[in-house]
């Protein structure tokens, strides 16, 4: 197992990473204090890892809550039923709340966490790449609202992240490649020698290699932390770790959420954003083929949905990181490099949209 | 106009306290960078002051939300309700919220300003005397939920309070009342000299002598922004503020929510305590005379409803502030002088119950 430490002054916390450390009851000990804990999870993750977060969590009060598989549980109603059942197990402000399962579990738990008697302590257990590589650093937890995704929100750090790789032995291969477009894009926004490593151990991770997982968990892992640890409230450089996000927020958007998995929608994001950098004189050609390249190796899309270049650049106006009705654009300066450019035209965003295509 | 600072580092906020600055356009100015704001009121402060809040927001995109009175808008439906309409009016990060009311108007705002994109800048403008000295002071946001008061909530500091004291020339004399309690437990718990001045001007206070008025206000939020810098979370201090509560909220309780107003319990609370606290050796027998005749004079009960006090002690026992099954009381050592006490044993309290009655 290794552990790094996300420096947030009083409120920094450990990532653990490892194979079977869900079942490490020394790893929740310290903050079963209260005695009391709730574990939610939902339908798919239950039969898997519920009865061993159980054992592992033997001795305090347990509270259990079971919600519906999908996006859609990141509502009011999700929210309001995580807290009935808080409440109605009389869960104490010295209580632990334990996410057991992917990013909506994460956002939803995290959330019910954060405003729970205004905020108790809450210990992530992502089973999924994307949620270990992802939402389980930056404390951010959100439900979604009719007009908008993660509209509703609080930044609500975990007390702990328990990372067990053995988890992602039973992801389907569709969203473990989903995760590996966010392991990718920190190697491409922030870490050249990342992607080096990431273009030579590609194929094990897809092969579900624990080892090549840990490595590419923990580098991610320290990419964002430093990041966020730097601009906790996302002012500044937290927008860098949304390289591939304006494109890929949109394709979702275009698509119908859920046709399109948001690793493949920033995964092709990515290759038009690396387009972007390219026609905007920044990014060298044989560097724009470089992260193509890696995208189709990692069997993500390189291109986005049969949808008209006009109704994405649409999408993206009403992006919320709009700022001021100008759409900013994370750009690559060199693999590794990524920097905020405000003054893209859409001219250049639509050929953007094109050449990735092609 | 007077101007005092709450230190929080860099959530540090000022309280301006004088007559007739809710109109005050340059108070609000600094806030409205992102040009956009929405006023939160409701049915019964709207037709007072939502004209004159219009003039000092001139300018802003203004979106209004005007919600029923009373505390069933604490509630999951009245915050949907606000977010909604903030969703609606595309109101962005930048944008301010405006909490324009009593306390309720306050928590309720607050929160959705808390949770609304994972938190926007909220300006409290508080028109009641509860409110403007003790909600306004200390982040506490929240809602309610069938299994108890303000257990879903958030911790989110106004980026300003402005407490105009000729809102109160408008405020029902029972409500002024209730809010001079919370000023009076800030003297009995913190101070003294405070206490020496409230022998001397409870009656200006309750003719609204708008100097008298601002003194108080501006006392209590010094002496809570005190003790709220040193403890933002509640762990230890923080507790003191409480003088009067552990009782009180049983009143409440015990009578079914509105018929006595907060700070009615909260004064039949203090004598209480400060029964308790002669009862175990802490207060003189005339400083427990000062307390209730300090009550008398603000026109509020000194002694409990017509309960059985088992009544009270039962519902006591459920109160959230129990830790591990033992209520603390927040005692007086002397006027001016509250401490935490664990060691309390029901008889004691029985008998403090009691000798408030007589």
């Amino acid at each position: 197992m290794e552990t790094l430490s996300v420096a947030l002054g009083s409120r920094a916390y450990p990532i653990h990473i490892g194979a079977g450390i869900l079942e490490a009851a020394e790893l929740y000990r310290p903050h079963l204090s209260g005695g009391a804990a709730a574990i939610v999870t939902n339908a798919v993750v239950a039969p898997l890892y519920l009865e061993k977060m159980r054992r592992a969590l033997k001795g305090a009060r347990l509270t259990e809550v079971v919600i519906g598989d999908g996006e859609q549980a990141k509502s009011w109603q999700g929210v309001e039923r995580v807290v009935d059942a808080l409440l109605a197990a009389r869960l104490g402000r010295d209580g632990l709340v334990v996410a057991l399962g992917g990013g909506v579990i994460g956002d939803l738990a995290g959330f019910a966490a954060a405003i729970y008697q205004r905020g108790v302590a809450f210990v992530q257990v992502p089973t999924t790449l994307l949620a270990q590589v992802d939402s389980s650093v930056g404390g951010k937890t959100a439900i979604n609202h009719a007009l908008g995704k993660n509209m509703i929100g609080a930044f609500h750090q975990p007390v702990a992240v328990i990372s067990d790789v053995a988890t992602l032995d039973t992801l389907p291969d569709r969203e473990l490649r989903s995760g590996l477009a966010e392991v990718i894009k920190h190697g491409f926004a922030l870490d050249a020698a990342f992607v080096d490593w990431l273009e030579s151990n590609v194929e094990k991770i897809l092969r579900r290699d624990h080892g090549a997982l840990g490595y590419a968990i923990r580098r991610s892992c320290e990419l964002k932390a430093r990041i966020v640890a730097a601009d906790e409230r996302e002012a500044g450089e937290r927008a860098l770790l949304n390289f591939g996000h304006t494109f890929g927020h949109a394709i979702e958007a275009g698509t119908g959420y859920g046709s399109w998995l948001h690793g493949e929608a920033v995964a092709a994001g990515m290759v038009m954003a690396a387009e972007l950098s390219s026609l905007m004189g920044q990014l060298k050609k044989n560097e724009v083929s470089r992260v193509r390249e890696l995208v189709k190796r990692a069997g993500l899309p390189v291109s986005g949905p049969a949808l008209a270049p006009e109704r994405l650049l649409e999408l993206m106006a009403l992006d919320k990181k709009a700022a001021k009705g100008k759409t900013r654009f994370v750009l690559l300066e060199s693999l590794g490099r990524a920097a905020l450019r405000a003054d893209v035209d859409e001219k250049a965003v639509r050929a953007a949209i094109v050449a990735a295509a092609r």
